[in-house]
Parts: structure tokens; sequence; C-alpha cells
């Protein structure tokens, strides 16, 4: 029995971004060996992408407050990767409105990067398109980010597709920022966005969160339907329940160049620490906002006050009337 | 847009494993207290049926080494659910093998219990459909559960259900005991026991375990494509990585009969405690064992043991050729 599970298709690439996201729970704030790590495992994984940080304005984020992944300068790059000699291509990631995007992205030439990805909320979908333009126009691959699409009406989704396929982004990554998605939301959204970027052969990607333990099985539905740009994290480090496991996605993928053993070995020797120390993961708060399609901001905060355990107070405060 | 997920099916009934699973990490040792609270929410919470526990062999269980759940004596039973004057069935499981059926399961007319689920390996199929028999003669509601179907070639499969359509087992359950299933062979399964049974109507149930996060997917995965007995339980709590959480679940699934306040209570002030004392969930040597179609025994072990946050020499040793 021939089956699409146990067979492979050699464009399907996959983007550690432990680092990026997982920063969203420590400020940025890794120590180098940490983030080194992370690039050599993924190096000797096979991954085809590392997001190491944020290219965020240092106005609004400053240095002395959030580590050097939160604006990913070249030195602080290079630091870690040398000149990355290596098949591993590194992003960064730019949001809408919190990014010094003209100046503080370097042109291609002068920066170890390959890829920016645009990260932005419907409405801002004007500065994306300037963004994805200039990232462009600097030489990097780039995608586009819409984020929180769960929260977005079919004719808003439409229309920022319709701004974003006129780029010449690259990718097209179905963001379901609140892990509220179910599966079949998920093959709409993937048949969607490949139909607005097929006249260009846009790719399709995933980001998902596991709010309510689906990032995993929404990242393999939108594989069955023909996204082939995948996101993972190491252990699923990131914000709130974290992301799809990238020790899950390597055991599912065939493609006989990705080796999982880096993978559990660094998560052993660098995660396994950390998760000791932050906390992420789909607790009994993050169901509950993803289930009610919320930003998990509030189930942040309970799980770091004293009412952490304190589900049905959590729950009658999320869904009472007043 | 109307969609599947924001409709439902009357007809899909949810069965709770809280007990009956969750006893595999504790010899079935639950307070009276414990077993009477997740009773209790089941009650209020909607829920068709819960399995309250085993009818195994005393001889091969001693009473003096098991809790009461193992064997649930109707008296043991009664404490708890009285006549059990509500909707909720209840049910206990017979392992083919391992229980003195033909002694220790009475007629309906002199038990509280209503449904008898027979599982059973491959292997053991003859004696499941005599204790299928047995069960149906005695007036109860039964479940046929082939365990580890995901270690069977497909012709033991048809083989199996072949014998098993013949009886008058009312529903027949895909178990993916090791929790290796994707989506794909979980549609296939679902498909193929749903035409097995049509004849006499018989319906099709799902029992999935999360090694890969992926017992809730997968349950979804059942029902779309028409499963409508589907097996959850409070925190997931079961064997190793355990099953698909009933909170996830209820959270689903959009019949207004189902309630999820109480289901959040019980894990709140029940489910939360008992996770301080045993652990269960999906690790990563419960993932390695998943992704390799193992029984988690040595994930088990490892967890146990002082080597639980060795991943990599975990994954050596289970795929080293010696």
């Amino acid at each position: 029995m021939t089956a699409p599970w146990i067979t492979y298709r050699p464009e399907l690439k996959v983007l550690d971004c432990t680092i990026r996201d997982g920063g969203l729970v420590n400020n940025h704030k890794f120590p180098d060996e940490f983030v080194r790590a992370v690039y050599q495992a993924n190096v000797e994984a096979g991954i085809d992408y590392m997001e190491i940080g944020y290219k965020a304005s240092k106005k609004m984020f400053p240095q002395d407050e959030f580590g050097p992944w939160k604006h990913c300068d070249d030195d602080d790059v290079r630091r870690i990767v040398g000149e990355n000699d290596t098949p591993l291509k590194l992003c960064a990631m730019a949001d809408a409105g919190k990014s010094d995007w003209a100046t503080d992205i370097l042109h291609k030439d002068d920066s170890v990067l390959n890829m920016i990805r645009v990260a932005f909320y419907a409405h801002q979908v004007s500065e994306a398109v300037d963004m994805i333009n200039d990232s462009a126009d600097k030489g990097y691959e780039v995608s586009a980010n819409l984020m929180a699409v769960s929260t977005n009406t079919e004719q808003e989704v439409n229309q920022v597709l319709e701004e974003v396929a006129k780029t010449t982004a690259g990718v097209l990554v179905v963001v379901d920022s609140f892990g509220s998605l179910y599966a079949e939301q998920i093959e709409i959204l993937v048949k969607k966005y490949l139909e607005c970027g097929k006249s260009d052969g846009k790719e399709v990607g995933i980001h998902a969160h596991n709010n309510q333990q689906l990032a995993f099985a929404n990242t393999i539905e939108s594989i069955i339907h023909g996204a082939n740009r995948v996101d993972a994290s190491m252990l699923g480090l990131g914000r709130g329940a974290g992301n799809c496991p990238m020790e899950l996605l390597i055991g599912f993928l065939r493609n006989p160049k990705f080796k999982i053993r880096p993978v559990y070995q660094v998560i052993e020797e660098q995660l396994l620490p950390l998760s000791r120390q932050v906390e992420w993961g789909p607790y009994v708060q993050y169901n509950i906002t993803g289930q009610l399609n919320q930003h998990p901001r509030t189930a942040i905060a309970a799980r770091a006050g004293e009412e952490r355990d304190s589900y049905t107070e959590f729950y009658d405060k999320l869904t009472s009337d007043v």
C-alpha cells in the first residue's frame, strides 16, 4: 500500500522558528550558546530555513530590555553563524508597525540573512506591501505572513490576498496565531492561498500554534493540501501554547535529507533546561483562548499569576457577558 | 459560511475512559471521591458513556495489588453511582486472555453496567467473538475493540473484521494503541470499519493515544469520516502519552447538550492534583515509540528511571541494529 505519508515531496521546505517565536517567552534573551546549538542542530538535521529573530524597532524595543534576537543586527547574527557557509538559509521577521525596516534591513549584499518574513494584520496590508517590495528590492526572498487570519472575514482575507498577490513575495503563509483553527478550516485557507498565488508560482506556508494540541496535525493537513513551507520549533518552543514541534514534524517527513537525531540532541541539551526556567505548552488556559478564537494574552497572564490552576474561574471570566 | 465543524450530528456519542485507561498509570487505585467526581462531571457535562474500569481476572490481577476499578464488582460500582438514575451509561472493558468473563460478568439484570467493551489483539479474535456473544446474550450493549491495529497487516484486519461483523456487537472501535497513526491512515481504517459494519448498522468508534500529539486531531478526523463513538479522558489521563483530552473534544463538538464547564472543574479539582503524583502526556520518549509504531512500554520504563531526560540515548537504543 503506497500512500502520501510514506513518500515525500522534494520541494517541501522546513523553517525552524525556535529563536524568533521562542524569544517571545524571554524577550529574546537567549545566551549565544543556545542560539548556536539550535543553528548547529538545524544544519545537521537538514532543515531548510532558520528564523533567527525579529528586525524590530530599537526605539520601540530598546536594546537594554530585549536580547539581540529582537533586532538581528548582522554583527550579532555573524557572531553565531560566521558567513553561514552551509545549505541552511537564515531569515528574520519584520512586523508591520513595529519595524524601522527601511533603515534597519540592509541590502542583501551586506547581510548574512537570506529571507525576510513580513508579518502583519489585515488592516496593515498597505505597509506590508511596501515592506515586501522593499525587501524584495534589497535582494531577499520574501514571505507574507497575515497574522490572526482566524479573526478575519472571508472578504478581508480575499482583499489582503489580492494586494499581496501583486507583490513578488515568494511565499504566502497561513498563520493560525491563536491556535483556533480546525483541519477543515486549514484546508479552506491553504487552497485559497494556493489559488491566489498560483499565477506566479507563490508557495504556501503554514505557521500553527498549539493551543488545542492541533499544531502538528494542522501542519500535516496543510501539507496534504499543498503547503510546501512549514514552520516548526524545537520542543514546540513558542509564545503561550507554542508551535508545531520540530521533533514530531521531522519524524513525519519522509525526505531522507532530514535527520531527527540532532533535533533530539538539542532538545535534550538546550530546550529541556530552558523548560525548567520558562513555561510554554498547551495548558488548559490556552485550550480555552484557542477555542474562543482569542489572543492568548489573557491566558499568558493567568499562567503567570497565582490563579494559574484556576481553570474554571478563567473560563468563567472569558465567557461572562459583563 | 456553513461547515461541518459548526454544526453537529445528534447520533455522535462520547465515552469517557478516564478511570479505565487512566487506571493503567496507578493500578486502578483511585480514591472513591475521585471516581465519584469524574462520574458527576460526566453526568453534568452530558457525556454519553463512562467506562469505569476493567472486568479483569482476580486470579491474574489480585485484589490486594489492584484497586477496585480493575475488576468493577457491582458492589464497588454501586458505591459510586447507586442505581445510576441518570442518562449516563456505564461500561467496563474486558480483555481477551485477561478476564474471567464467563463468571465475572453478571447478567445485565443484576448489574448497573450498560455496556461491555471487548478488547483483543488480532490473534485473539476467536475468544473475542465468544466474549462478544456472551455479553450480548447477557443483555449488554457490546463493542469490539481490536487493539494495536497499527501493527496488523491489511489482511489481518480484514479477517478480524469479517469475524466480528457476524456478531451482534453494536460498535467497532478503531484503536490506535501506540499513537502511531496519521490522519490518512485513520481515514482508511474508519472507512473500512464502517463498510464492514454497515449491513447491520454497526457504529464505528475511535480510541486514540496522544504519543504524537495527534489524539484529538485523529478523533476529529474519525468524526469527519463517520465515526459516531468517540473516546476521551479528562486532561487526557491515560497510560503513557494519554488519550484524547475531553476538554478539547467537548470544546470542538457543537451539540448543545455537551457542557464544558464541569469538565474544567473536575480537571482543576481532581486531575491537576493527580498530575503532581503520576505522570502522563506526550513526552519525547512517547513521540519516539509512536513514530516507530512500538508499544510504549520502553518509553514508560525510561520515563520512570534516571535516564528520563536522555532522549538521544533512548532514540539510539530503539533504533540500533543490535
